[in-house]
């Protein structure tokens, strides 16, 4: 693995070999002193929790960010994906995270020669949310055997559920999607569909998705979406004892969740942000040290 | 005290306090060994020299700047500035300087646990640089007993100004304020209101206020200002020997201030730019201490 | 020399002092421990390569960047370029690098004490882009003496042309122009001019410059540029077999050169990016340090 792309690319080994990573991180909780490596972050969509996450898992890792501004690069003067990678590693970047809209935009980035780490494509894929995500539920249960995680509301759009389902799956927990049926029916076909209640009342998990406004706002009747769709408090009363509520953010208030549940003590929705970090920590850990593994060999 | 939000919330002994703790940062000048946390700025409105102000104090301090760029924010996405800032404080942030175009923006923040820090709100406060204009003046005459400070110009819509006379008031210093009528007429009527002319001869602090085009393009003649309620050259050589400039910045050069004076013997400008860096760090140490003594509580 | 402003007020024996410092700097590859100064930049116009590669300076050095946001910043509220130089002067900048649209813009910087080096002034300088050139001819050739360097395209408005031209003039290498004749018969009259065919098979070092579309969109043909004026795989076979191609960047793949060609065995182009770093190390760390021995002899 030269790049990380998708949760697809990455074997049932690789993915818990990042979670271990992951939990040391957040045990030593450090700052290391600073190394000598550029890392650099490109993003051409705003994203302000990704983006501050990588930074701080840099900064952690003792790594000095390179941010390009994407409002004011020369990407204004038409230089391609791959030139403006293949600048910033000549610059000294020791790897790129990059988050774009274009769908597998990295398949055009297959000669760089430095890890590319996938901060979000399209509405494709958004792997270091899902690891965050797996790692979250995997502090909670120590384990994926028999986890029922529900993800409810736009599965269709959603990068975090793509991502998620595929890997939640070969992890071994059991899925279960609910929402709007204009999302819900047109998704894989192996996958259980519930109603919203059923769901809800199941689930171990109760992963709610943001619902996109600039995205539905002529489609969907949110009046409605909070008593239909949403994890209201009446629907959060009917949770298993142990199940916990999860949230990739920016979440919206009485929308998809009721305010009053955001801060609950079935919530790990800051705890999630909070894994961020040491997830991206671990991706980049990896990332580089294979990098030079790579590199070793190529030289001897 | 857990938030640093106005200067009406500090004692007179908080305020010697930071003085005290700013004069110490000052005398080492030097930059601190990197520590082990993060500090989040958040800027809803352009304001280039408060917001470097802090970054140089955090990174002398060795924190890490976090910096929200609100341009590119999930704020596009509707989020409250509760959740933005409680995300941050799951990011890992120590402390969270903000600047916000609300007045008393903070009061939605009492439930956040990590300090925030007033970079100034609406035309309501400005806390840090009034700080900074305090210890400038403690600077040059050692105590504020008796000194007699003038604010002149736009004292009504002033951020500065609103903080300064509170703070001034409360270490016993004597507050003169002129300028067009229309804006130091509606102000508080204890306050000493003189024609520019008289304030300047008798103040031993002569603080010129920012005519801010932008609000006033419409109501003011701006031709005559500078003659009428300017510091000019004329004006200036009627000044006690002992006595001092100051301008919060940025300046319009012969608009409230001519501009052979802006660095002129008397000129405290620049230093006040200077002090501004080590009163923040007296600020930023004085919240992160007393939050980490706070939190120690809390386990015991 | 206080201030870093064109390759013109450089000596031929400051060059090369430059070049042997830059030269220390990429065989040491390494990062200081950080120091205890910031180095201020300030970027009027976009040019993302440029500014991460003084960025990366900076850091490699141990310096602490403060970036000026251009588009956020005090200068909305008309302040001028000396008062803005002369705050990040006053909040602890050591050093201040600048790019701005106006030609010669760093004549109203004479009375700033800190050094200003000068990232690009409007069509008329690029210093530092002009010393990694230099930089990566010597480190080809090790000299300039008889080595002949066609300069091909816009030489009339591009930036680089104009300080390499007087560079390499001084350093004893041979210049050749070649191009659209509405831009090489403007240029200076002692200057050697070629077809772009007799440029490219006599030259040592082929360097083509950017077709600027933002300024020729409607004064030229594109589609035939390429053909007429461009380096093609056919050109490129005319050259010399120790011959090198160089581009400054961004470049317009199969506009000004061969998309094939970019990365050839003959293109410096990314080894130019990888020099920009050190030599703007070399660039900060002789500004800075004749900067300290004035201030010793104000001292003394």
């Amino acid at each position: 693995m030269r790049h990380f792309t998708t949760m697809e690319q990455l074997e049932k080994q690789d993915i818990y070999e990042l979670l271990e990573e992951a939990k040391r991180c957040k045990k030593q909780n450090g700052f290391k002193e600073s190394s000598e490596a550029f890392i650099a972050n490109v993003f051409y969509e705003p994203s302000t929790r990704t983006k501050l996450s990588f930074e701080a898992a840099e900064k952690r890792l003792g790594y000095t960010p390179l941010n390009v501004d994407c409002d004011h690069s020369s990407i204004q003067k038409g230089e391609s994906l791959y030139d403006t990678v293949r600048t910033l590693q000549a610059l000294g970047a020791a790897a790129v995270v990059i988050r774009h809209p274009e769908n597998n935009y990295y398949n055009q980035l297959q000669d760089i020669s430095i890890p590319i780490i996938n901060g979000g494509d399209g509405s494709g894929q958004h792997p270091s949310q899902s690891l965050l995500d797996m790692f979250t539920i995997y502090e909670e249960f120590g384990t994926f055997q028999g986890v029922r995680v529900a993800i409810i509301g736009d599965v269709l759009h959603s990068r975090v559920a793509g991502s998620n389902i595929s890997a939640l799956q070969k992890l071994g927990a059991e899925v279960i999607v609910a929402g709007p049926s204009e999302w819900t029916k047109r998704v894989d076909q192996s996958l259980n569909v519930m109603t919203v209640d059923e769901a809800v009342a199941n689930a171990d998990v109760v992963m709610m998705l943001r619902v996109q406004h600039e995205r539905h706002v002529e489609t969907l009747d949110m009046r409605n979406y909070h008593e239909a769709y949403g994890l209201t408090v009446e629907r959060a009363e009917t949770m298993k004892e142990t199940s916990i509520i999860m949230h990739p953010g920016p979440f919206n208030r009485d929308v998809e969740i009721a305010s009053e549940l955001v801060e609950c003590h079935k919530s790990r929705i800051f705890t999630q942000v909070e894994n961020g970090v040491f997830c991206r920590m671990a991706i980049i850990n990896a990332m580089v040290r294979a990098n030079l593994v790579q590199e070793l060999k190529g030289v001897m």
